[in-house]
């Protein structure tokens, strides 16, 4: 019935995901207040901001101040968004911060057009030109996306076929630059997502591409990110995008609501309690998540950091 | 991989669990305009409140005015919570209420005394007694519930074969008594279950009492419930419990939080997009669930009536 990995490995966004979307301005030193929580709860993966057009994502203007603000940890690789040349150079400035190249593509059209102002096959070519550019920079080119993979808010359903002939032009992609696919993400970014949906694109994919791992970047707009990241772990699926508190929301994405990734607390909460181990500690995880509540001023959708979390119990009944 | 029912029933408990539990008070034109909202939107079952001690649970003092004051819909079956004779007799006076009997198990010691003030021999003998009484009132005895089923803050894990052994004694109990089990109902009182455990006791209960309809009772305390209901929708269960927006709470479960059960209008979007059928209209519980946060006076779980559904984005595109 399911196919339940041992453990698995998270990325966390909710710096990047939070800052981009909340109303702000937060404080620099809030963010980086943030993040050094985040360094030391076990996570090995921190996003922690982007390198983008500060007058389209105001609350990303300082991220090289964050990142030369944090106090590294060496088990933890920070990196940050960028969607071009000249925001992966800014990144590169950076000395600690990890820098690979990842290409995204879109199902959606308009959602390509509203997010990056480009056509389906403009994006295949700056697609190629990336790679170009990264292998002259001397960075790998590691990860494909496909965002808004399940459903979009501006053309509803994405039919699996679209998917498949996206990762099939992202293999191929791949393959006439001489290069290897580290990570497929398939992004819910609007949350149009369903544990049927999850399995029925996960199993294809896994059918096609046994050789692809895949990680999943899932939105949690109407409820359903954990049981979509259960459905995923079902699948064998290892690698999770998550954000802590439930921070974020894309801002190009026509969303209402609590619109952040799947909480990261809560899907650890989840996994250790199935027995899939995550090498982060929970409490850790909790503190960090009641800081991100006081760095945006306002509560946020993860719910164990608020109902306590079952280990506290277990360790103090009635404790609560 | 999964055996997903075509349709499912669900018993709407928003107005009982929300009341019980909100700090109040809420007036009562308030609650009976919420329950005529839910009554108009294709649920065929709804708890209206209870009776019970309002010195315990003042919130439901007005149950009776409430049961009174509703607009009957015929092709609903309201009901109300009771937990000892006196109980039901409150409810049995009220003519367009549905009431039967509903023997109660507690895995947990601690939270049966807690709840109850009762041991467990001392919970068989009032149940056996309910039975006697339900019998000499004509009131059929259908329906079974293990609370905190999955666990417990005070006890902690519950072993699955506490719980098979509670069935066994309920089963026979029902058989001593020439009374038949509708529904074995398992709550996650305490929202200690998780996708996982949810396969696990619903799958030994199928293979030993085959001919025993089950119902889930799913807290979201920790933000499994509708992971849970997934689980147990592939499971081939059809029968839940879930709450308007996601109120209430248990208040003598020792919780934090967003406490309530699984929020009735994102469990029916989740269903209504993998295809299962729940006989109600979204966009009227999506209003139910906004007329709810104007009853509490504040936000609640519920994440679909904010973010909007997804039908509404099919018919209109970027309308959100």
């Amino acid at each position: 019935m399911s196919n339940l990995p041992k453990a698995i490995t998270i990325y966390e966004e909710g710096p990047r995901e939070g800052f981009q979307y909340e109303k702000g301005p937060i404080p620099t030193e809030a963010k980086i207040r943030l993040i050094d929580s985040l360094s030391v709860s076990g996570l090995r993966y921190i996003q922690i901001g982007s390198f983008v057009d500060p007058r389209r994502v105001p609350g990303m203007a300082d991220t090289e101040a964050v990142a030369h603000g944090i106090k590294i940890n060496p088990d933890v690789e920070y990196n940050a968004l960028w969607m071009n040349v000249r925001g992966m150079k800014q990144a590169l400035a950076i000395a600690h911060l990890h820098v690979d190249g990842k290409v995204r593509v879109y199902p959606s059209k308009t959602f390509l057009e509203k997010n990056l102002q480009r056509t389906s096959e403009g994006n295949r070519q700056k697609n190629v030109e990336l790679i170009a550019q990264c292998k002259a920079l001397g960075v790998p080119v590691a990860e494909a996306s496909i965002s808004s993979a399940f459903g979009c808010n501006f053309e509803g359903e994405i039919p699996l076929s679209t998917v498949m002939a996206l990762v099939d032009e992202v293999v191929e992609t791949f393959a006439e630059n001489d290069c290897t696919i580290k990570h497929l993400v398939l992004a819910d970014t609007m949350a149009w997502g369903t544990p049927v949906a999850m399995q029925r694109m996960i199993g294809a994919i896994q059918d096609k591409y046994p050789e692809i791992t895949l990680r999943m970047h899932l939105h949690d707009t109407r409820g359903l990110g954990l049981a979509n990241a259960y459905a995923a772990l079902s699948m064998g699926v290892a690698h999770f995008d998550s954000s802590i508190a439930g921070l974020g929301g894309c801002p190009f994405a026509a969303h209402r609501g609590a619109a952040g990734n799947v909480c990261t607390e809560d899907l650890v909460a989840m996994c250790h309690e199935i027995g899939v181990e995550t090498g982060t500690d929970l409490d850790a995880l909790v503190e960090s998540s009641m800081i991100a509540r006081e760095v945006v001023g306002h509560d946020l959708p993860g719910r164990v950091a608020i109902a306590g979390t079952l280990s506290a119990l277990r360790r103090k009944p009635r404790g609560c």
